[in-house]
């Protein structure tokens, strides 16, 4: 298969033009359609030479069409994909892969038996500190990981519709399902959260993720933060990884620095005692190179369809995502996060607050 | 009363020499003894001009001594604050107030009976940043307490007895009981943490703390992390505060920053929607007075016996500090969170992480 | 005059597209014609509703052109502008105003002549972090200026054919005009500056700028530090200013510290002594407006026409910045500071580096 | 030579108790006397087993004593260094060396001479940080030393005698001369500085050293900072260091960033090109052990003595450093920066601040 593969962006609001502009862009794809219920923002969007069309029948009935990139509603995700699929078109699916894990796992199941490609836009994947991220703990750099912390706070928008939960974790759930060797852990998770402002959603929240070998992620999202915090520590056997996404002089950061036990037996008797040592070793933080995360995206996705390979954030990993979320919210509404009718955003605040982000 | 409050210390290993200082050098205590069951020690912290002796009856017994400090191990809290209670003495306990919450209970019943004053030592709470902070809470200037975010994390020693949130959350709980306008929340604890290290105890720990009107407070604890980080975020309805401890150029930060939630009555509707809005004002970092913790806090510890009332951290302060730390004991041990055999420390290498810290 | 201004850019390189944008959606501007050598980029850059020409004539004969944007190299700025100004028209050049003070002064002769605008596009003048500095020096608020240090390094490109004094402190100075109350001192200025690396050109530079009053300004600009500083701090009597351009989340803070001195006379003597003290007050960081400064930049441009007046940065602030900069250059030729043939840029790494800054 | 070395203290002020310390604790040493002229004081920080004296003479004739440490006003430091020497014994002084250049070189002279030790306590050159600066410059990780950047700023104390150069400055002179390759560059000082509350001294102060190769370093001190920076960078063509002593948690950094430039020549052509180029590679961070900066100074002291050599900061160190501040203060004076009657420190004020340092 020499030539381009063939795609089609379905949805041109917030996050379409990105993919339209990456799917444009690259040596690999032609991008042949941008398909939205507005043929206006399409046509805007998809500029002088790519077609425009309302109708997602006609994008999957194009036999130059091999892949389509969804990027509309969650709650769409499923009815497009499943649709795609039988028409035997590979999908991309922006996150959240959709909105229950009945629907992802629909999809997932169709696109196995069908030998489609489905894969999740989890965008943060692919850009060069967490690409470095997973590379380190692969490789074993970091040892077995002990523990994760992350934090993703900020004054955010409170969303119409969906809570701090599934607003803000699903970025560090993806990265860790990315980086962690058994990807993301999806049973016993543990999750609290709160409506301080009465918004009708929890606003701040609190993941617990048990890891292999006694190890415990931890994920505190918030948007009642004054300050903006973005930073995951990945805690290992034999070193400790900082990611600190909002300091582009020292993104990553790894230290040298622990604590090792080792076992020895007691003299004289049958117990085990433990000693216990420090490291207190030297830091070092890689040099990054500067790539855009979606170019990245659009090429692994063009890899797979060529590979006949599973993509590197397929559908399963969207899929482990919308269990855990699923289960948080079974956690919040066991303790009664209180659950009302959604405020209405005043949109001029939101335009400035949008510029301070 | 005009003479000076007669006192004596009682434990001269780590903590007792610090109060010994401070007993000394203030202007409404005289130190009269120093009692540690090794008289060398004793004498090494009392210097020339103080008593020493090796017996707790003796200090019991002597009519110039009006109260106690207690500064040993904390099983032995419970037993040597009764018999001076019995005695007639008040009594400053070093933290944790007990080892237990049923020791703890038994000594505020007794002071309370004997009506003398018991105080805990809760150090952080007489720092000028924490008085800052509860003034700030207190007057309202921060509003309603939406959340709080505690993090206490660096390479810490592991201990030989207790786990990490027995051995860090202390400082926290007593702080929250401090600041909060109804003290410590001790209803509805959540915790879990982790041993991956295998050091037969947590060395990850995580609580939360529901706060009156649906807000929710989040203490995280870690011996792992290869950074230091002591901060804690008190999020209100007005303003949001952080506390830096670490950073002594700008230890208090007041954000008048935040999201405001208006209800409002939907025309032709008796739904009521909510109008969310944003405020991004100035931050204040106010100056803080440099003055030692201890200081003020014996001082404290001699207006309340002199003024016959309860002392700003008192015995049930300290009481509600163990109430949420059994609590997070039984969460912990639901999640079977292993505990084993004791490691063994190797001195050196704990005299290196010391002075690292 | 009740219609829009008409407005010329001439040159569609680097610059001018941002001029361009903020022309084209400025209320109180018809932006007619865009004008460059190169017919196809001036039309990329018009878009489809503004006219282009590769003819300056053209502009300057066109009646509905009431002024002109000029961002092309600096050698051409004088010839273009006493053209435009001979044509009748308002003047806008980017900066530098020229390329030597002689050049500057025609410029500022012709236009004061002339009765027309000649303003200097210092950009930083109209962020709102700057313009706040300004109000905090005009208000009285900082007190008298003490000193001033300003920091501007990181690693930067080598320019081909001016200097990092050239290249960087031109910035610094025009923020300098701009917020002292007697703008930017142009007499006794010091320089120091080296070429380490054999580029031919000073890449490292210091500044330095008495003061009225006994003050100081210093100005450090260097291309060869890994790590990126924008800073500037502004000492003043009654209060300090920090402005730290890189940190989004508290860019400027004006702390109530500082070093108080009062004369006091001695009792039974003529002499007079001092008494030293501190002021260890509050830290304040006022919260900014978004707002592009570009905007703002060219808001101000239409009402100095309108109102027949100088504006902000007028032509006799980029005068003031060339008569710094031309004397800092004969100090480094004083030391023999070593001019050389200038380097080829490689295209690849700047482009990387471009990136990454 | 099998016994330990008998040293003597004079001066018990301010710095002498840190020397009576260390040598009382250093295994190399015999801490035999403590002369002060105030025989309480002596007796105070003498401890009860070293013997007390208010009589120099008494010191220089005891055969016990090897050696002397000199920790009085500078003023007095020539006299009593002299007389030291001319009794035959080693001799360490506290910074500055001397109050001129003329009394240092006249140590120097007869120390060398008399083939007697004369070393200079620049205490930071003991830090692990600086000693870790030096092996990174001399074992040529750096590459060619570029650009030196110090900045030791501060709110600090209006000294009632030196200015701020003289205050402070000794610092970074005496770790470049510890540091560079060549020692100190003593030729070509430039010098400014500003006393804009008329303190009757220079309170900010800026001095420009010529480096070998082209090279320039640049320090800049300041008593008039709100904000304390205490931060070196040192520029290589190899790498670059940045030394920040107020971050505990990352205090060296080496960036492996730079521009490179290659020579090249223009085919057809006898000119020659150059070609710039960008490293952007790693940073690290080496681990620093935990050491008291004064004890490895005494060891260092003892150990001339025993292996007969200089001192690593021996006394031609200490009067580079001298060199130095006399030409600045003489580019001063030639700037009319003001002179005037000390001012009278408020002792009150004073206090405060410097527990707040």
């Amino acid at each position: 298969m020499n030539r381009n593969l063939g795609i089609a962006v379905i949805g041109a609001g917030y996050w379409g033009p990105n993919l339209v502009r990456n799917f444009g862009g690259s040596p690999g794809w032609d991008l042949r359609t941008v398909c939205d219920l507005d043929l206006d923002r399409a046509r805007k969007v998809a500029g002088p030479h790519v077609a425009v069309t309302d109708s997602v029948e006609r994008v999957l009935d194009d036999p130059d069409i091999d892949a389509v990139a969804i990027a509309t509603p969650a709650r769409t995700h499923r009815g497009l994909a499943l649709d795609a699929l039988r028409a035997g078109k590979h999908v991309l699916v922006e996150k959240p892969l959709a909105d229950s894990v009945a629907g992802g796992r629909a999809m997932v199941d169709l696109a196995e038996r069908e030998g489609l490609v489905l894969m999740t836009d989890h965008t943060y994947c692919y850009t060069p500190a967490v690409q470095k991220m997973r590379d380190l703990v692969v490789s074993g750099e970091l040892g077995q990981v002990h523990f994760v912390d992350s934090v993703r706070i900020n004054l955010g928008l409170i969303q119409p519709d969906i809570d701090v939960l599934w607003d803000l974790a699903p970025h560090d759930l993806a990265i860790l399902d990315f980086v962690l060797p058994g990807g993301l852990p999806t049973a016993g998770i543990g999750a609290t959260g709160a409506d301080p402002i009465g918004a009708g959603r929890a606003c701040v929240g609190h993941l617990t993720l048990p890891l292999p070998d006694d190890g415990l992620a931890h994920v505190h999202v918030n948007w009642l933060s004054p300050t903006k915090i973005r930073q995951m520590v990945i805690g290992g056997s034999r070193r400790t990884l900082v990611w600190d996404d909002l300091n582009p002089q020292q993104r990553l950061s790894v230290f040298d620095r622990g604590v090792d036990l080792a076992r020895t037996s007691v003299a004289g008797s049958d117990r085990a005692a433990s000693t216990v040592s420090y490291r207190l070793g030297d830091t070092w933080s890689p040099a990054l190179p500067e790539r855009e995360a979606l170019g990245s995206m659009v090429g692994e996705f063009a890899a797979a369809i060529r590979e006949g390979r599973q993509a590197l954030t397929d559908g399963r990993s969207g899929l482990r995502v919308l269990e855990v979320l699923e289960q948080a919210s079974r956690r919040l509404a066991e303790q009664a996060v209180p659950v009302g009718p959604p405020p209405v955003p005043r949109q001029a605040t939101e335009r400035v607050l949008e510029v301070s982000r």
